[in-house]
């Protein structure tokens, strides 16, 4: 199949090639200097801001829908991507006015849509963001200071980071997020930047270490005031493990 | 709206009252004399076993589609219904020969569906099972007896025991399943049926305390042969704030 050059095409061609009523929404979390951004996009017709979203081909598994959408926003391939809800509400898109969209080709648009909600947490210097068809502008937002978002995707972004900090009691992160090698003030700032609050220190190490997937390095890190902190990486293999059996970590 | 009568004028109409390629599977877990049960139906056509399940009306409100299916086939109303996950491969009812349907009129129901997942957790005897157009009968099958199910469903049900079992770690469950005034012991033989385990007696009796959502009674319970234990009764505000905003519990 031939991509799809601007849209108007996808308007019109959108009814024969994708589900009807379905959608993707992704909330695509970005890690950066200690603070946690979202990935929006602002609307080139009225500048309004939304997620990074699609639609779910007639063939194509919603998984795939999902890492297609947030390979062509982001640029990145090979991310852990979390299905966490689906928004069914029959007026959750309601305002969809805001699209103004005419003619009879792009009907489908303006129906029901139910959408299917994926989080990611990606290192935010590795992306690479791009606008879709309808946008201006694909950025990063501070999430303490969003602008109000289309439809009911304020609440989509509150639900997928409550579930992304839930799974941080049963599965590690850190991962692609840190450096390879790490001391454990940093994984800490990590853990206490996605759940917005601090930690204790000694907790934090003594369950960090508990859960058997780190491993300490010879060396230290060295160049700052205090006495030198030990450096710590992933056992890549403990770890995948962990990510798919999960752990109990309990914050 | 008049209610649909018979399976040939529900696969007729179908395609007008329902949003095309979705449907609502529910895992209903029953919990009685210490063991784990779902809810099953089984169809007349062939004696295929399947979940209970259904179609979302064109406005109607995907958890309210999950509600109606649950109170049709056990009769019971207010039971909180958890949406656990999206089903979307394109193979996922590959075999939908195995309904046999003939016409124009059904060919709706041949076609992809993506599946929402909802589970729920109730009292086995307080439920009425009720078939559906399809099937002969509906009931309850032990979770370690299952029979060989149609489509996905024996996934589905996997991943719905796998988040109960999940939500353990930030839900408190009982209230609905046991007596209002229980034991300990009573409590904890829910918990180790739900996980599948043995749980440590004075750790679970530790951690439950201080969830702070029980009373302890004056009255004791009497009859056994051993010291009279305590009862217990959920403090139902508190129960009721826990089950909103979540607790930790970690098994």
């Amino acid at each position: 199949m031939k991509k799809i050059r601007d849209f108007q095409e996808f308007v019109s061609k959108g009814e024969r090639l994708y589900l009807r009523h379905l959608s993707v929404d992704c909330v695509i979390f970005g890690f950066h200097d200690d603070s946690l951004k979202v990935l929006l996009l602002k609307w080139k017709d009225g500048g309004h801001w939304c997620l990074p979203g699609g639609f779910v081909k007639k063939n194509e598994a919603v998984d795939d829908s999902a890492t297609r959408i947030l390979k062509d926003r982001t640029g990145l391939d090979d991310i852990f991507l979390q299905q966490f809800h689906a928004f069914g509400d029959p007026f959750r898109d309601r305002n969809k006015e805001l699209l103004s969209i005419q003619g009879k080709s792009g009907k489908w648009l303006m129906e029901r849509f139910i959408t299917i909600g994926y989080y990611a947490l990606v290192e935010y210097s590795k992306v690479s963001p791009q606008p879709d068809w309808l946008s201006e502008e694909c950025k990063w937002v501070d999430i303490h200071k969003l602008p109000k978002l289309i439809y009911d995707h304020q609440d989509i972004v509150r639900k997928a980071l409550a579930e992304l900090r839930r799974s941080l009691n049963d599965h590690p992160i850190g991962y692609n997020l840190l450096p390879e090698k790490f001391t454990m003030p940093e994984l800490q700032r990590l853990y206490e930047t996605v759940l917005d609050k601090t930690l204790d220190r000694r907790n934090f190490q003594k369950k960090m270490l508990s859960l058997k997937i780190l491993e300490r390095l010879k060396e230290r890190k060295t160049g700052g005031a205090h006495k030198a902190p030990y450096l710590y990486r992933f056992d890549k293999k403990k770890y995948a493990k962990a990510v798919k059996q999960g752990l109990r970590f309990g914050f």
